[in-house]
């Protein structure tokens, strides 16, 4: 008999599925990766700010000594940013490592963990990685159900997450309604706001979930430099929150959890609002688009908050996959979201124009009458 | 009453103390960072490979894509150097992510983990961030006492680390008696084998460890490129072990933990074996230096078979803290290891022919009687 390592919680996680690297497409279908138009990951199509690509050229040189264990000047750049002190700041390794670090913080096996159905998949992994009972309320319109979240508390519960927008579906819940959800949660429950696409709001959808973070001592903002700030590529994401909370996360975090170029790239591309607002508004331009070929087509689609749309590509449940396929060929990477529970849909990121032109047509060919 | 979040092992965790940033110690002491030398974090002093340099400079062009999740060319690259299906990599955002992830992905609450007194600090951070029970035995001339752990090895036990040589200690266990000590550990308890030293041994000491991890279905050899191979600013390590270990930690690892740069550096730097070559006689050469020095000065040292020296700088307990602070006002910057429960020593990195002579100059001017 084989001998079985870890426990039964471990070995019944089933590994997040990222989107296919462009190599991988071009190998598989005999694609020039040239011309592969990858919208997959919910990436900034601008690529990495200039800004950001000066700042690791100067930092390249000093890479063969550990980065700063306690990102002094990242932090320092983001407490001047969102007025905070720098020991609210907890950096990550992307916006996952904060997350993973929150759900190892304050949960333990046998815990519940509250999240929302069709919430971002790292929820889940999360809860499943520390031992954690997930408790999964329904959504309505594909979004959040605050009430029913609310209403799902146990006695155990340790920890929320909210996505606000939500990734894979893009929606949205206002201000106003999300901070009465926070009032409502019990103070000695961890509200984990997930702020991965906040930069992409439109300015009337604002709000200020940095003071709220000041008023309830159990909310803890997550956000990214992997979406409008085009650093995917380099891991760095950060939380903001009261000591509290900080003070567990820094225990648990690895020491080293951000490289040195990631966090002398964040700085500089926490201080480029140009590149945010081109970025913002190709994205909203984009959404015009994409959005205008599905009423075109006659698809339904999830209203979006963030860079990307979520696709009704047909009423059967294969249908997801399907039209991947012929978009693969096509060379245009989307992302199919079955794991979701979503068989019926495709994640479609927001481009650069010709991006989104390729696969509009590509999308046109594939669903045309035979 | 102040609301605690958390379970009570987290809070009960003390941080990792790392290094002392060159900018912190020039700000603290108002020194020129130009003149300050740093042998505190076991960094090759050599810095980067021209070839890593050379590779993240090309890479740095698609930063705005997210790394590939698999790793393919760097598990490739690995797979072929060591001679293993690229199923039995796992990467890591250094080594120290490869420790975590093994812990989480073998242990649970509750259940122990068998290491040494004076081994590397995240084995117990790893341990307590999981609520794991420690079994701590006692060292032998401040190395590993391998008989102790075996018998220590309890009904509960899931994991044993393993430092070769060992940080912070430099001590080395000889390749037989190491291969039987895994032999003897039962089939069920995972040997964590942290090699992250391994590069600096000398011709006669090799030994192959991946040659046990295909014998040994519980050996998980851990390595890193943040030493020898002098990325320490970019985070990459990695595992190697049988597919059983290998597809857990998968499962737990976050699925962008290594960035893009660090992937395309870490290939680069795995063929320039001159580099190695350079690094491992640089770091040879200084051990001499070093260690010519503490025998000239009367003082104890741990013989080390890393690229960094343990020496006892006085026989009360506040001597490692106050000889440090004396080096630190002359701007030399080592590392006090109280924390590992050795205040009468400092762990010095063997730096660059000049940097060892600043340090030596700087040691006695220390000691020099009043």
């Amino acid at each position: 008999m084989t001998t079985q390592f870890g426990p039964t919680y471990v070995r019944a996680i089933a590994p997040y599925i990222a989107g296919k690297p462009i190599s991988e497409v071009a190998r598989q279908f005999g694609l020039d990766e040239a011309r592969i138009v990858k919208l997959a990951s919910n990436e900034n199509p601008l690529g990495m700010p200039e800004s950001a690509q000066r700042a690791i050229a100067q930092a390249a040189s000093d890479l063969g000594r550990y980065p700063d264990s306690n990102g002094f000047e990242l932090k320092a750049a983001l407490a001047a940013r969102y007025d905070v002190p720098p020991e609210w700041i907890t950096l990550g390794n992307g916006s996952n490592d904060i997350l993973e670090i929150a759900a190892h913080a304050f949960v333990e096996k046998g815990q519940s963990i509250v999240y929302s159905q069709y919430s971002f998949a790292v929820y889940a992994l999360a809860t499943q990685g520390l031992g954690g009972r997930a408790i999964v309320t329904p959504a309505v319109k594909h979004g959040h159900d605050l009430d029913a979240m609310l209403a799902a508390i146990a006695d155990d519960t340790r920890l929320v997450f909210v996505a606000n927008p939500n990734n894979p579906t893009g929606t949205f819940i206002d201000g106003a309604t999300l901070e009465a959800f926070i009032a409502k949660v019990p103070r000695d429950v961890v509200v984990v706001l997930d702020e991965a696409y906040t930069e992409y709001l439109a300015a009337d959808k604002r709000y200020d979930s940095i003071a709220w973070a000041r008023r309830y001592p159990n909310l803890l903002v997550s956000r990214t430099f992997s979406k409008a700030y085009g650093l995917a590529g380099l891991r760095v994401g950060f939380a903001i929150a009261q000591p509290a909370l900080t003070d567990l996360m820094n225990r648990l975090r690895q020491p080293f959890n951000v490289n040195s170029l990631a966090q002398a790239a964040a700085i500089a591309a926490l201080g480029d609002s140009a590149f945010l607002e081109k970025s913002a508004a190709l994205n909203a331009e984009g959404y015009r688009v994409l959005t205008g070929a599905f009423d075109r087509l006659g698809l339904e689609y999830v209203p979006s908050d963030g860079n990307f749309v979520l696709v009704r590509v047909g009423s059967d449940d294969d249908a997801g996959n399907r039209v991947n396929l012929e978009l693969l060929k096509q060379g245009v990477i989307v992302r199919p979201v079955g794991n979701y529970g979503l068989p019926q849909w495709l994640r479609v990121t927001i481009g650069l124009p010709e991006e989104n032109a390729a696969f509009v047509a590509a999308l046109e060919r594939t669903l045309a009458p035979a």
